[in-house]
């Protein structure tokens, strides 16, 4: 699908749809500043969304898993999924009930996933998955052997089919409303990142390294 | 469908089927921490994944939306959506990649979605919903009219068809990994309430309501 088709009748943002991007360069920001999706596909007519995470590179967006998981199983037939990445802004308290609203990024991305066979793609997929989640880990962790990889499965998802939405900015009140007696404005939400907890088994020596301890997101 | 019957062949965790978790307790904490969930809901044999907030009483969880939504437009036809809610507690670094987790606690809803069309349930569930984002708002702000009530829906999802899956705690390494040269341990992660931002056009004497100072989840 060529970008020019963008959105698609199905990715086009029937709510709020000023609020809808279509580049790409705006939904690989918030690809990339988040790494929890919420997966959905469709198992005996009844659809199931289950939370992961996932890496990106270019147009493919990879999620992994054991074997043995029912998304897994399931999506590897090449069945349709959609991948939706949601970033939490604010809250935005308007003057009338109607008008609250929140402040958030996401992505929805259309397509089918495709099972990765090819040993150095999906060796590769498994790094990205986990530098995209915490840069610096692949190679300061032992990597995976052969036994891990075969009861790992990777799925590429290819990002074509997608839209963005996006609400920045305060709230937006009917004018009649301006003079209603509360406060409104923004409550910002984000993701903080705790101090660091040593694993109990840890063994002497072994300190958190620069990675981990300036780890942030976005 | 009685609680005897749960988990069902459907809502069981089958991938890491310890982490599952059945009981109504469990799954109403989760509910009540977050309020961002994610509804996926088939159309034309399409998944869709969309992130929106809710409320809960008792065993309804309640979504709202504008009429003119996609969602909300295929939902109240009463087809089958499954209903994600996902808190991220930390990363778990293990020393093996392939150990490497997440702590987490995630309800997954599957069901019928069903239009509320009392005026009195739908002006109580916009109530909770409001009560569910931001305990004490709803008094503090001017209230729905006629015409905003018939611009909303509001749909009504039953929490009998569900189950949790948490996971808490360090990471869990093989046993001969324990001596691998790298930090092992978890990174905390948590949602952080930034400083209220007034509103622009907001009128001199307007000051930030306790409900909004003293806001945290969890």
């Amino acid at each position: 699908m060529s970008e020019t088709q963008m959105p698609t009748p199905r990715t086009r943002v029937v709510r709020e749809a000023h609020r809808g991007v279509y580049d790409r360069e705006t939904a690989y920001k918030i690809l990339d500043e988040g790494f929890l999706c919420h997966v959905g596909f469709v198992a005996n007519g009844q659809p199931f969304v289950i939370p992961t995470s996932y890496g990106r590179k270019d147009a493919s967006l990879y999620i992994h898993g054991s074997a043995a998981s029912r998304m897994l199983r399931q999506m590897k037939e090449g069945i349709p999924v959609c991948v939706t990445v949601t970033l939490l802004d604010g809250l935005v308290l308007a003057r009338s009930v109607f008008n609250h609203s929140m402040n958030y990024r996401s992505v929805v991305i259309l397509g089918k996933a495709a099972l990765v066979d090819d040993p150095a793609e999906k060796l590769e997929a498994l790094r990205l998955l986990s530098e995209h989640i915490i840069p610096g880990r692949w190679d300061d962790a032992r990597q995976p052997n052969e036994r891990e990889l075969k009861q790992t499965s990777v799925l590429r998802i290819p990002i074509e089919e997608f839209s963005s939405k996006v609400r920045i900015g305060p709230p937006i009140d009917d004018e009649e409303d301006l003079s209603f007696p509360t406060w409104a404005g923004v409550v910002p939400l984000e993701m903080k990142v705790g101090t660091p907890e040593n694993d109990p088994t840890l063994q002497p020596g072994r300190e958190v390294p620069e990675y981990v301890r300036s780890y942030s997101r976005g």
